[in-house]
């Protein structure tokens, strides 16, 4: 329709991406019913998701952390239902090693509903990686009350849920351990 | 438990984060539970997520084209049944300029399933930046066939949805823009 | 493996369901793995979902007043993260007249975190329908404690919310009506 | 805003339901608002989720094989990209015997996309049940042309699918087997 602007986000900004061709060929079509549009590609805008620049640890010492890992336990913030874009690039790079241990999920929110939504899609990522993701998450609100002094980050009742959550990990760990290799 | 090790992610990279007291806490209680423990910083490793490192565009010009912007269309890979990292870091550095806009989701997978899972994460995410998701989506399944040659990226009922895809965020453009100022 | 008891589950009662042969196939397949397994069929157990017997009222009566409807709101508890199975019964009689309408979400919880996610998960059927969800949602915790008479079910801040989500569904009630016919 | 028609639907149909007070209070403030509502209470249809009404087996006996099983399987199609309400009305009626125990998904669609949608959100009950969901889920696409006689339900490589689901299945069924009581 004319008069109108609908840019093209590209979404992925990996070596080798085919969803370029496919965004191209959306910018082909806009054009073509006569609106305006514009390729936006995640790769121009040189994101990068650090702190603390200077350290740059390499990525192969996650690999073997997660090797060697029995269990994980995963603290993310809530960002608009989902979860943080620096942890699921970091989750993207290792695949084989998550495979059949368990995880927990500690959400983090400003807000009163303790990112419940981002454990939920987290817990989704989590389930393709091949990992048991323990029922029990803790949600934690209010976290700039806490941090800023005031509140108590973990209240008893809050730290009843994080032991139960730990204990559960612990549970499957022990259980799954060995798990790349089923019993005869 | 006494011999297990269970990493804790600490899943931010934002300046001011508040969840890395919360993932220290963890930390200290699974130390004082006797298991073996890291934390495990995703500002560490210098994540950067763009494959043309030269062009640096400022952040600014993503955020002019947004409010500009009568309505969007995302293209993005489905990674772990998750969106890429990048998109979200993308996504949310705006939070004003999309409300009440329609946009429209391209998922794209090597697999057959289109990336469908992808496209309803993402349209929990879509949906907290106050967009208006349209229902119809494109899925484009089998992708590697088709950017290396012998398939079709589109073939005619793919791109007949893509058409009432496009069609939906036009109407809905149309009807919505100067949303901001309802009538009185 | 022998000694193992997986019983199959089948999901659905709609009269031509094809999902039955798809389970009665995993069953053999069970059975052939020297596994022990049973079907276990939804449609068994005579489910019915209502409180009120007495009334019975005819389901074009609900039909009727979604074809009236120029917006809706749904109020639900979650039960297990999701949906009232009753609601999701309700909701699938009907297809056509949801399209381009607004609805906006009130969920309830005995718990803290208010129902959050049954929220989402709401959101990406009433998405499928065709539905334009807003963007705030009204979560309503600890609701065993207001209705069993000391609480407030809707205090000032939740009321404030609830008034928003009402503005927006009248909103874009207002912008939309008519929609089915987009203007040439 | 006057003119608008805004019917609220109450969800749930349970006895002692609390979400009643909160749909009846959302109606008094939208009628404060000059539109015209009214309460659409599910509970009002007598819905019976049953295509065989003679059988009418006690839900005891489901509760009873959950108790029994070792892990389990659930087969359903996807409506409007979530789960059948007479499944979710199944599931939800039991509550302690899951836990613990191994659940593999197979998702049935007259679509292409297989019910890969109704698959996540489905996987999201059953973590909150406290199952384990196994990461390969089954994904039956066109089942209407398969059932209706010309294509193969199950061709080989869907099937090399399923059989590994349940390899997955039966590998934690032997593993976490006595769940409940975990080892000194």
């Amino acid at each position: 329709v004319k008069g109108l602007f609908v840019p093209v986000i590209l979404g992925t900004a990996r070596p080798g991406r085919r969803s370029e061709a496919v965004a191209q060929h959306v910018v082909d079509v806009i054009k073509r019913r006569d609106a305006s549009t514009q390729l936006i590609d995640v790769a121009d805008f040189g994101l990068v998701a650090t702190a603390t620049p200077g350290r740059g640890l390499d990525l192969a010492v996650y690999q073997e952390m997660m090797e060697d890992a029995d269990g994980v336990v995963v603290v993310a913030p809530e960002y608009n239902h989902g979860y943080p874009g620096e942890l699921k690039l970091l989750l993207d790079i290792e695949s084989h090693s998550y495979r059949r241990k368990p995880v927990g999920i500690v959400s983090v929110s400003s807000g009163l509903l303790g990112g419940a939504r981002m454990a939920e899609q987290l817990r989704l990522v989590t389930g393709a990686l091949g990992m048991v993701t323990v029922t029990p998450s803790v949600h934690v609100t209010n976290v700039a009350d806490a941090t800023e002094g005031d509140g108590d980050l973990f209240p008893p009742s809050l730290q009843a849920v994080l032991e139960t959550m730990l204990g559960e990990v612990e549970w499957y760990a022990a259980r799954l351990r060995g798990g790349e290799t089923p019993p005869s």
